[in-house]
This record gives structure tokens, C-alpha cells and sequence, in this order.
């Protein structure tokens, strides 16, 4: 059993926390066995929302029969 | 709404520009809601082509529901 | 139009989040058309300060005419 | 026809190189027209196996039509 | 007489060399004696505008007395 | 009076901020001078633990004497 | 037979593509079976040529007996 | 419980992989709760040995109380 | 009281140190609270210079109100 | 006496460390003093071979004259 | 017998070269068989102390049996 | 013309700015038309030197007919 990753960028309005459990959240629903995370980048996107939106891309590794 | 990022190698005997675009029109086949492209290597494939095959490494977001 | 590009750190007593925060509200005084904000680096002052100082450095990117 | 890129680790209670392989045998069984693959991180989970687990992350590209 | 850099993001709806061409166009009318650029990233916008905005991130390096 | 770094990777079942905190603190009782701070990585442990563990690998810096 | 690299700097008052171009057509002059070409930098040469001068840091790999 | 992390070189006349061995051997003869190791570079001495001395960097993570 | 960052490379006809000390002299003529400097690059002009000009890229910290 | 580095990539149809060997043996077949080797890309080819071939590229440092 | 690595930061009032000094110097005072050290940053601290001081950031390699 | 960049690793028993000329003076024998030099890494030799044989990496680029 290998493992795989993929790549996504979770979101919030509150702080880099809830994005990536935002990403993470998104990973469970869809994927078994997640194992962990890597928090790549970190940003806030301003110009194109009220307030701002926290964002964290991150890599989730999970185990792939 | 995550994001999600996947990427692709767009190929062309023209140009970069042209090595990008194969990739995102690719993307866009079979992606909706494209949002934005990384450029992550450029390269020239030589040996194995006639002329030669200007190759753009891509990262593709897109925002998954 | 072109975006420019600025780096700031901004600081907080109390969290990362925090001190990214008061890195844009320092940008939203000084510059219009805030775009969006990359974390490039965190870290945390001791040796100085009472408690301890987080610090977030962040490039933000503005819309100039 | 564009190249794809997926990110797999491949597992092995012998050798870096088994490790590696593991992740391509597991493209291939799921893959068409694997070409090469990029080796990005070599390790080795110690705590939570038996013995030593060497670990092969990689990028695997293949052709998508 | 030292060299000082600023980062700017050309953008263009034609190719990287415009979008390139576009931030030293840029930095030419607001600063004297531009030395070289360097281009940091590429990148194309797709989700928020027309078509596809070409991207690209370049420090302008400039002498100052 | 040279400084010293170490490597250390606090975890905390809250946030990032508190996993920072867990590894400054045990930096703190077992460090003299601690003098700043940085985070090299952030990540999540899914896999193994109830819930998830946020983990903050950092660098401590120290005065020796 | 083993693959060799060196690094060329190709320059054209026109794109990043033709910069690109110059250096491989230099190389393949001088060198047999040249394979593949990875792009490392982009540059513009401003204050030492009249107009600009775009320039292209590539590596050559080619095939030695 | 956080996590340290030292760096070792393990030394192999044989492979990459007895070099690496050879780091791991070393931390547990020293080190309680070795939970994991990443490989930072690989190497070849030749010029002060006898043969070829295959060299591992690697980072050491362990459980400290 | 947030920190800004500004990039500046410093040359001198003798050495690397006395190039930053360029830079900084530079930054402090024009800028109250300078606070600390990272080197990002150093390097020596020889083709366009009498000798040699060294050169020190560095990013200069100061505090702005 | 200085140093030169050249960069190499060494292929094999078995390991990692043959690939890194063939191009240590072809070094020593054209160099005099080779003194140590580093690591720098480790990959597989797939698709224009028979099986799999590994590959070292690595930078051969030698004592010049 | 492996070797170790640790990081040191030397201080000096007057140049890199003495603040890197300044780190092996101590490394010595502490550590038998030193071989090697990689300068990882170089730096000036200039708001908490009179006039500059000279940082050099290095990685120390001795063996230990 | 294109230019073409070697790597050497000049010595000096003395200082980095010795060790770096060390390169160029090397570099300037050989070559015609050297044009500018990229220190690419500093280190120090201990274990196998009298003393300390500072040492300095550099790519140095020349124009090629």
C-alpha cells in the first residue's frame, strides 16, 4: 500500500488554523485513510472578497490500496 | 469551496506561450472553474522530437465543490 | 495596471494570525487596491521583549496606476 | 496529448530502491504511458513499524491524451 | 551610488514577454537608470477576467545616488 | 557569546500558535537565553492520533557562553 | 554512455523564447547528441545595451560516449 | 512530549542505503524513541579514502519528555 | 510599529564586507530605525568595471511607524 | 590548486547507487583527482526504455592545476 | 564512527570572516575532531547594539565515535 | 555570443574575499572575456588542513565566440 497526495487550498474568514482544517475537512469527505498534512503556503486574499479570506494550500498524504 | 491544484505539462514546437496554453486548454476540458496557473519549470525537448519541443510544467487551481 | 510588491512584519502578543493581521491593516493605511498578502516567513521574538512577540513577514501585493 | 503529474510514496522494509519501485509499479497498475519519475524525498518511519520502513516520495509522469 | 530592487507583476492578455515588457514599461516611467530584471514567477490568471491575463513577477533593479 | 540553534516540533490538539508555544516552552525549561524563534514547517498528524495534532517545527536560537 | 551538462545564457533583443533558442542553436554546434534543455533563470539586460536584451540561463544536457 | 531533531552523516563503503544505516544504527545506540529519519543529501567521498565512502545526511526526529 | 524590508545592493572595490557596509551606510542615510540585515546574494562584477567591484545584495529591516 | 565542479548523469538498469558509480567511472575515466561527488536529482526513466533506468545526476568536484 | 552536525551563530564587530572564526573558535573549545563548516547565513544586527555586528550563521561537522 | 557559466571553488588560508579572488584569478588564466562571478557557497575546511582553509563557490560566466 503506497501513499498519495494531493493538493488543496482551504479557506476562511477567520485565521490559517480553520483554512486548513477547511482543506482538511474537504480531504475527509472524499478521501479514506488520510494520514497528514503539510502546510505549503500561507496567504490572504483581499481584493476580491469583504474582509479577508485566509488561505492555506496544503499536501494530503493518504494510503491508497 | 476548496481549491484543488493538479499539474500538467503543456507541449509545443512554437513557443512557451503556446506550452502553457496546451496545458490550460487541457485543464479546462475536463476541469470547470479554472482560476489561476503556476508556471513551475520551463524545458526544451530535444533528442527524442524532430526540431524541437518547447514543454511548460504547470500547476492548475481550481475550485472543487 | 501593474501590481507592485512590499514586504512588511507585523507583530503580535497574542498569535500568527495576529500578527499578519496588523502587517495588512499597516498596508491598508498607507497603499490602496490591497490584492492579496503571502506569508513568507514566521517566527517568534523572546530575547527582547517581555512574553514573547509573534511575528508574521508578508509581502503584499497592490494594484499601482 | 499533454504529460500529468501525480505525487506517490512508495514503501520498503529493504532498500531506497524498492521503495521507488513500489510507488511505480503502483502507477503503472493504474497509469497508461508512465514516462519517468522524479525522486523528491527519501526516508525511513522508524517509530511506528517493525524494524525500518524505507519511504520513496516521488512524481510519476504519464500521458494523458 | 548603490543598486536598489522592487518587485512588480506585469500583466498582458498576449504572452510572457509582454507581460514582462509590461513591469519594465512600468518602472521606466518612475524610476531613472534601470539596470536589469529578473523574473521571479510566471503565472496566468483565469478565473476573475476575459479570456487569460498573463503574469509576470519581476525585480527591477535600479542605481540610486 | 556565540548563539546556538536547535530543532524542536511542538504539537498541540488546538493550533498552530499552540503547537509554537509547546516547543518554546520546553525550549525554556531546559534553555538558558532563548533569543528567538523560527517556524520552518507546519503540519497536521491525522493518521495516528485521535482527532488531529497540529505540529510546528521550529528553530531555537540560545546564547551560549 | 553517461548525460553531461553545462549552463549557456542565450540573449535576443526580441523574447525570452528566441533567448532561449540562441543558446540551444550555440550548443548544438558544438555538441553532439544534445537531448534536453532545462530553463533555470529569466532576465532582462537593460542598462548596458540599447533597448533590451532578453536573456535565457538554460543547462544542456547531451549524451558522452 | 515534542519532538527534537538532530543531523548525522552515516558513512558506507557499500551504498546509500548502508549509509544510511549507518545514521540510524548510531541514533538508537544513543537516542530513546527514534520516531523518524529524512534524507537531506546524498554524497561520495573519493579523494581521502581508500575506494569510494557513500555518505547519507540525514535529520534524526525523536520523542524527548 | 510594524518592520519594513527594502533590497539594496552595496559594491566596493575590496571586499564583500565593506560592500554591505555600503548598503547599510545607503540605508541609513535615508531611513530612521534601521533594525538588522540579511545578505541575499553576493557576487563580483569584472567584465564592465576597472578590477574588480564586489557586490552585496542584502535585505535591509527597519522599524515604520 | 582549485576545485572544479562538473555536473553528470550516470544511468543504470538496477539502482540508484550503480547510476551514481557510472558516473563516478566516468569521471575517473577523463579526470584526474576526482575528490568527492554530490547528489543532486535521483529519477527513472520509463517510457523510452526497456524496463527502467535509474539515473544520478551529481556534480563531480576535481583538484585543478 | 558518523559524523554530527550543529549550528552556531559567531558574532564579530568588524567582518564575516571573524564571525565565522568567532563560531569554529567556539566549536573547538567544545567539540573534538572538526572537520567542516558550511556557512548557511550571513547577517549584520544593527538596532540593539552600537555600531554593526557581524553574524555568521554555520553548520559545524566533526566525528564522533 | 552567448555566455557560459563554470563552477569552481577557490581557497585561500586567510579570508572568503581571498578565496573568491582565488576562483577568479583561476577563472581569468584560462579564460578570455570573464564577465561576472555568483558565490554560490562558503565553507571552511578544518580536518584535513593546518589551520583553516576558507573556501568559496562560485560560478563565474564568460562570453563565448
Amino acid at each position: 500500500m503506497v501513499f498519495k497526495k494531493v493538493t488543496l487550498i482551504g479557506r476562511s474568514s477567520e485565521s490559517f488554523d480553520h483554512a486548513t482544517d477547511d482543506a482538511i475537512d474537504r480531504a475527509e469527505e472524499t478521501l479514506d485513510n488520510v494520514q497528514w498534512v503539510e502546510v505549503e503556503e500561507l496567504g490572504v486574499e483581499v481584493g476580491s472578497v469583504e474582509g479577508r479570506e485566509y488561505q492555506a494550500e496544503v499536501t494530503v498524504a493518504f494510503e491508497v490500496e
